[in-house]
Parts: C-alpha cells; structure tokens; sequence
C-alpha cells in the first residue's frame, strides 16, 4: 500500500500528515518501524486562515491564496509520497467558510492529495488520539487544544476518547473580536473571557460529571503561555489558574500587544496571546481545572496514529458504523442481505466502474445502515436514515464520507432528486451515482426480508449503464418486484442511466403476446 | 366541560366528531351516559375531496367550495354544541394538499370549531379506537379502512395499537388514475393490483411477522363490497379472496361503470366499486388475508371514544410523550426542571396572556423533549429536537400540535428566525411566541442543571413584554447567566419581544459605576 520511492522493506515505510489549520498549516513526515513511529520532519507555516474569514463566513481571497501558497510547497515536499501515504485534513476555516468549496477545487490544481474537512467533534478526536500515544497515562485525562478558530476539549481513557467537544472559539477569530487592531484594555479581557464561559456552558455539566485525573493542553497558544509563565519563573511548567490570572494583570498594564516583550512570547504570537489567555482562563474557571500539563502533540500526530492502524486493517470507520447499529436497534439480519447483494453485484462491476476498495467500503457502510431512519418514522425513512447519516458524530469519517454516507441513503429508493446531490471535492459524480445505483438494487432486490429468496444475480457494466441477468422463470413469479424495477428504469432514466434488465423485457413480450392471443 | 344547552345533568354529556374524509364528510352526534357512548345522530355529505387533487397536489377550488358548502350545514346543526365538545378531524386530502392552509383559513370564517389535520398513522390509530371500541375480541386484530386517497392498516390487541401505516391509495384516487371516466378492462384492473401491491410491499413483513387472528375491515368500500357479494348471494358477510376474484371477473365482463346494476351497488358508489375492489384484492393477496368482517365503526368513532378518556384526564399524547422519554433515553432531571421552570412562569402570566391549560400542557410537552435531539448529536441540538419531533409518529397529537411542538423545540437557544415559524390554523402567532419565551427563559435559567439552584422567580406579562425579577445579589455571582440573559434580550428584541429583568439592569449600572471609579 505504501509506495514512496525511499520504501526499503515491508517493515519500514514512509507517511505524512498535513493539517491545515486556522492560523497554521504543519506537516509531519513519519516512518514507521515495526509498528512504531518516527517522526522524521517537521513543517508549520502560518498562514492564519480564519483571519480571512468574515462574519458571513466567507473566505477572503487573500487568505485562499495565502493558504494555495503553502499548500504548493507542501506538495514540493510531498511529491514522492504515494496518493495513500499522506492524509491532509482541515479543520475550522474549510469546515465552517461557505466558499470552501472554491478553496478545495483550487487546491485540487495543484495539490494532488485529497484534502479531508473534518468535524469538530473528529477534530477533538484525533487531538486526544495524538496525546495517548504520545504518552501513556493511567486513568481519565481531559485534553485541551486552542486553535485559531475553534478549541477543542476530549475526555478519555487510554486510546478510548469518552467524550469529545468542540467550541467555536479560537485565538485568531478571539483577536479579531475582543482585541482588534492588538489592543488590550481590562475591559477586553472581560467580555472575551465572559463570551468564551457562555460558549463553553453548553459542554460544563457533562464533562464535570465525567471528571478526569490529569488536564493536558496541545496547541501553540498554550504552549506560548507555558513559555512564558516558565520564563518570568512563576513556574516550572504546569499552569494553574492564579498564574494565569497573573499573566492577564500583568497584560492589562499595556494597551498594546505590540508593546509586549517577554521571554517565550514570539512575535508571531502576539497579536493572539490576550485572545489565547482568555480561552484558556474560561476554560479553567468553567471546568475547574487545577493544573495543565503541556504536551507537544497534537491533531497531526493523531492523524499518523490512525494511518497506522488502517495500515493493519483497523478501520475506526467500521466501530462507528457498529455503534448506529446498536444505538438505532437496526435490522441486522435486512442491513447484511442488502450488503451482500450490493456487494455482490459491486464485485461484478468494479472493474468496468474501476471502483475501489474504499468505494466498496462506502457503499457496505451505506447498506448497513440505510435503514437508520425507521427509528424516527417508517414514513419517510430515507429522509431520516439521511438526517441521521449527515447529522451524527461519525469518528473516523470525513465530512465528505460522512455526506456521501447520508446522499446514497436519501435516496435508496424513491426519486432521486440531482439536484439534492451535494458537490463532492473527494468523489466525481458519476461515482456517487454508481454507487447508488448498486444500493437501490439492492435494497429493492431484498424488499421481501428474505434469506434465500434471490437467485443468482449476474450484472455487467459500462459507463451510466448497468445489465443485470435474471432468470426469465423467477421473475414471472415476483410481479411486484418485476413492477417495481420496470419502476426503477424510469428512475434511473431521469438521471441519465440506464439500467438494462433483458428478462423484464421478455417478461413483457410474454404478457403482450398473452394480451394478443 | 361541556356546555351544551340539551345538557340536563353531570352524568350525560353531548359531543360531536366530524370526520372531513376524501371521498365523504362524516358527522356524529352522541351522547355521553355514565361512561359510554350513545351514538344519537349520523350525518354524511358525499364531497369528493380527493378528486379535487391534482397531480402536483393543489386542491381545485371546486372542490373546496365542496367542502365549505358541507361544513356551513355541519355548522348549522353543531350551533348549540360549546368548542371543546366538538372534534373536528381532518384526513389524507388535507393532509396532503399544498393549499390546505387556504381551505383552512376560509373554513375558519364559517366554521367556529378548530379543524385538526391529523397525519396517516394517527388516521390508522382511530380507526382501530374505533373498532376495538365498538367489539371487544381476544387476541390480535387487523384492521383495514379504504378511504378515498389512502388506506389504513392497524394490528392492535384490545385497546392497544401494535401496528399502524398509511398507505397513499384510496377508491378515488385510484378511480381516476386506473378507472378513468369510469372505464373498466381487465388491464386496467391488473395494473391497479399491482400498484397497490407495490403501495403494500413495505409493510408486508412486519405486519406478517405480527400476525393476527381476525381480520376486520371498516369504510364504505368494504361495506359496498360485502353487501355486493352477499346480495350475489356469494357468502353470508365474511369476505374471502375467491369472491373478490370472481366480482373482478365478473366487472370486467362490462365495459363502464354505468352499466352496473347489482344489489348492494348504489348509484354514488358505482364509480369507486372498481379502484376500491383492487385496493382490497392487493391486501388479500399481499397480507394473505383469509376472511375479512365488515364492522360497522370508523374513524369517527374512534375520535368520539378519545374524547371521552380526555373527559376523564386521560391524554395519550402523555403516553406518547413518554414513550419519547424512554425510546430516546432523554435526561429525566433536566426535562423535568425545565418544566417546572417553565410552568411556574406560565402560571404568573397565564391571565396576562390569556393562556389555557391545553397551552400549558403544550409547553410542558415542548420542555420534556426539547433535548431530545442529542441522540443525534449535541451539536446543533435545537435543530435535531426539531426534526424528530417533526417527523416521529406522535399518537393523540394533531399535525399542527406536533408542529407548534417542533417549533418551540427549535428555537429553545440560539437565534429565532421569525421566517421559518410556520402558519399555523389552531394558533395565533403571539400565543406561539409567548409559550417560546417561557421555554427559552426555562432552558436558560437550567443551563447549570442543578437543583435548587434557582432562586424564586417573579413573572409579569403585557403585550409583546416579559418582566423577570431575578434577586440582584444571586444574578451577581452569575455572570455568565447574567450574559445569557443579556444575549436573549437581544434575540427577543430581534423579534419584537421585549424581556425586561431590573436586575440586569441594576448589575450593568454597578458595572459603570465600577469602572467610573
């Protein structure tokens, strides 16, 4: 799977990851030997993305071509790695600018590796999967990471995240608001750190009730914080709420960041300490934290983890989709006759549709749980099996596998409106619409909910078409599933595809020799 | 409660249900005696509703004119009955008809009893009321009803629905899209099988897998049917496949509805008999009904039967409400602080604002689930809550009661968007507003989720207005609620409302004074 040119072994291969960030974009290039990682190199650029953004969401075009910029170097650097050796993902800024979609079709030019949007919550996710493999810790530990756009807040246990948060609050967007132009007032600090206690209220109660034994913070910020408290010697490294306190007096005597001078504070990092200090002082009154220990690990480091293990075939993705089963009490023994069916019928086209193995994955994801929705209402389940699909913290999916996810099941059956179909940066259309066509047969194939029922299928493709064999002497026997898939051509019809089913066509030149005689 | 004239003493009652079907306006008049129904006065309008329906489901003005014309003589004998002993429900037509606010909104000028537009499963759930009602039996029952734009199914034992669906076919609408002008082949009754089937195919296995020992059919089409076949002297009453087989065959030896001449046949019937005779060929053959009773009980009765449990405090929407709790596993505590916040603002403005106890039973419902959502995800609660509740089969509310309820769950935080508030006919736009302010104040004021935390709140109300005192020295060491309230403010503003809190007021004058110093 590994393909970089420098693979010497089986035991030894090469991986990156790239996380385009608020305020910077790192990558870390890694080897891994015998399972463990090595962190060969290191790169951060700021690029401060969510200064970009306005308070419509939209996405400057300076800030698109600062962040195209960096990306180009990357993909320098990166141009030996093969397509499957490097994940890039993105976070705040992609994920919340309505124009994101402008930002990934420009990248696509001339960076030739998918770029992944990703969930707050997922964001958290990967920040505390980094810290637990970074170092060990018996029992709870609650991991905090201030970002430029958003902080992330993860409660777990070992590998095991327990509960995962994200707040829309983030050094840069905080500067922009409560410390324009590098202005600091007491006044200033005030209404960030109020706004930032309101932002975190929601996320208070549970995560006090979960509790945990240790406190981490990742991040610039905080590590700039640390830094800083270490060197005017108020501490030898864990932060406590007093210090911190300190440090904001100590700010508040200036009405300037650019009059700041301190030891550990550099200039890149002036303009967001006060907005920083402020999130961190809300989180700590808010969650009642009593230390936190810098670590020097974050989402990056999560993200090589998690490429490990899908290197030994642990697929987080197959958990999540196990969890909805249990959660929503679907029909197991219906979600795997379905799945065999598409997967079956998939096998027999993969060549000539030249899917691949993450596409047959998305679509057994697609069959297990299109059913999701009859927990709200039989009525309209496709509807709810898709709100669900779109709306539900899904660990180990992307936003976009997330979205394809929640498109197939829309429309599993019933109309299929192309115009609900969203613009995918990670898949063509004409991939979405294979691969809905092979679940909607599936499930109208399975429609009556039993084992043994369908005889052998046999299906052949090619581009927006699809002929599938069936046996003239059982098909006369199904007159509703016959009715139904004559149905399902004229559905199929109105997006442009064909779908040729040759013993239907005699099945009706029986029936009008039949109506002749 | 009930305030007719006839009234003599506490022991008898009068009550009226109306029934505004797609094929027939239904009205009966009965008497409550010591507990039971006395059934005093039956009323039926043909309308054809459903035939008004065109294929973009627009209702014609013809047929609303209809409608209006039978509900002014409904008026006319319902005159002396007082609102809440009259129910008024209304079915498929409404249900589905893009215009039915303007039938609504012209019926409100001549017809002064709230018309409650109820969804499929709810149809389906009074049906089986009204059988299970009307004869007791051991053990399970279907129950089928072919109404003139859909059909209803119900599994039930005793009182107790086990299974309820809808199904979108009814005599009129399949009259005019297989039996057009009246047109009979055996074609056209092949065609109209199938596609009932294939209306029948999702539901096929559960209601197998449930099963049933009687088999009872309701409506005036089954009616047609039975005295059809017993006046061919076919079978006593129970209807088996065999005969409806053979009054296919021997329909389709005419050419038009018109030339039919059979005893049990009336005139009004004469050009459904087809539509309705393959809707109930397709349940036999699908559901492998055996025999099927007619009874003489519908939906009508079923609504008369609920009215009584209401006159004696029994709501099944408490039941379906609960039954929300549990299925979606909602934090108990919380719900029930909400509430209890929420209530005892309602009852200090309830004069005020004029609201009754079905207003206060409304919010109360809306602060049991207005978290129901976080099964779907935290992020973005509000709009979670709102979908379930939207789309959940909610047994005892009408369509615009869940919808108000959908309503107030969705704007419980964040921003209200006054645009997506929908028109409702059974309520006034500020009674809406009014009830959201309590539930959002509620939430607000329980955002910490702990008991006796609250200190005494003091309500008053006028037009548009809220005052909340709140003890200056407690709002003090709340400063993030202090921001909240001073946020919601602002939000309220947004929509025209004012929310006036002294202490607040007093609190930010401190501040000044502070910071003057």
């Amino acid at each position: 799977m590994i393909t970089t040119p420098q693979q010497d072994n089986a035991a030894s291969a090469y991986m990156a990851a790239v996380d385009l960030g608020s305020n910077s974009f790192h990558m870390v290039i890694a080897r891994i030997v015998q399972g463990d990682i090595q962190l060969l190199h290191r790169e951060k650029q700021k690029v401060q993305l969510a200064e970009g953004l306005n308070d419509d969401l939209v996405l400057s075009e300076e800030a698109i071509e600062r962040g195209l910029t960096v990306l180009r170097q990357f993909a320098d650097t990166l141009q030996p790695f093969a397509p499957q050796s490097v994940r890039v993902i993105a976070t705040y800024t992609l994920r919340r600018a309505k124009n994101a979609a402008t930002f990934l079709r420009r990248a696509k030019t001339l960076f030739p590796f998918p770029i992944e949007v990703i969930s707050g919550q997922e964001e958290a996710r990967f920040i505390y999967q980094g810290v637990a493999h970074f170092e060990h810790f018996d029992g709870k530990r609650l991991v905090m990471d201030i970002g430029g756009g958003s902080t992330e807040f993860a409660i777990g246990e070992g590998s095991q995240p327990l509960r995962l948060a994200s707040r829309n609050m983030g050094c840069v967007s905080y500067a922009k608001t409560h410390f324009g132009a590098g202005k600091i007032s007491s006044r200033r600090f005030q209404r960030a750190i109020v706004q930032a206690e309101q932002e975190l209220e929601p996320i208070v109660s549970s995560f006090r009730a979960s509790g945990w034994q240790q406190a981490v913070g990742t991040s610039g910020t905080i590590k700039t914080i640390r830094d800083i408290v270490v060197g005017l010697g108020w501490s030898q490294g864990p932060l406590e709420l007093t210090q911190l306190l300190q440090l904001k007096d100590y700010l508040q005597k200036f009405d300037s960041c650019d009059e700041l001078q301190l030891t550990g504070l550099t200039e890149d990092r002036k303009l967001l300490i006060c907005s920083g200090l402020s999130i961190l002082i809300a989180a700590f009154q808010m969650l009642q934290i009593e230390q936190l220990v810098y670590v020097d690990a974050a989402l990056r480091e999560g993200v090589l983890y998690e490429m490990t293990d899908r290197l030994q075939h642990l697929d987080i993705r197959e958990q999540s989709i196990q969890s909805l089963v249990q959660r929503y009490a679907i029909d197991q023994a219906q979600a795997e006759r379905v799945k065999q069916t598409a997967l079956q019928l998939l096998a027999q086209v993969k060549d000539s549709w030249q899917l691949t193995d993450e596409a047959a994955l998305l679509l057994g994801f697609a069959a297990t749980v299109y059913e999701i929705g009859l927990q709200i209402n039989s009525s309209g389940v496709q509807k709810h099996s898709a709100y669900i699909l779109q709306n539900a913290n899904l660990p180990g999916f992307n936003q976009e596998q997330q979205q394809l996810l929640a498109c197939l099941v829309r429309f599993h059956r019933r109309k299929i409106r192309a115009d609900e179909i969203p613009y995918f940066s990670l898949y063509e259309l004409p991939l979405v619409i294979n691969l809905l066509v092979l679940l909607r047969l599936a499930v109208l194939l399975n429609q009556k909910r039993r084992d043994e029922f369908l005889p052998e299928l046999q299906a052949s493709a090619r581009v927006q078409s699809l002929q599938l064999q069936l046996p003239l002497s059982w098909l006369q026997q199904q007159t509703v599933l016959a009715a139904d898939l004559q149905q399902e051509q004229k559905s199929l019809k109105k997006i442009a595809f064909k779908l040729d089913i040759p013993a239907l066509q005699d099945l009706n030149d029986a029936q009008l020799n039949q109506d002749a005689v």
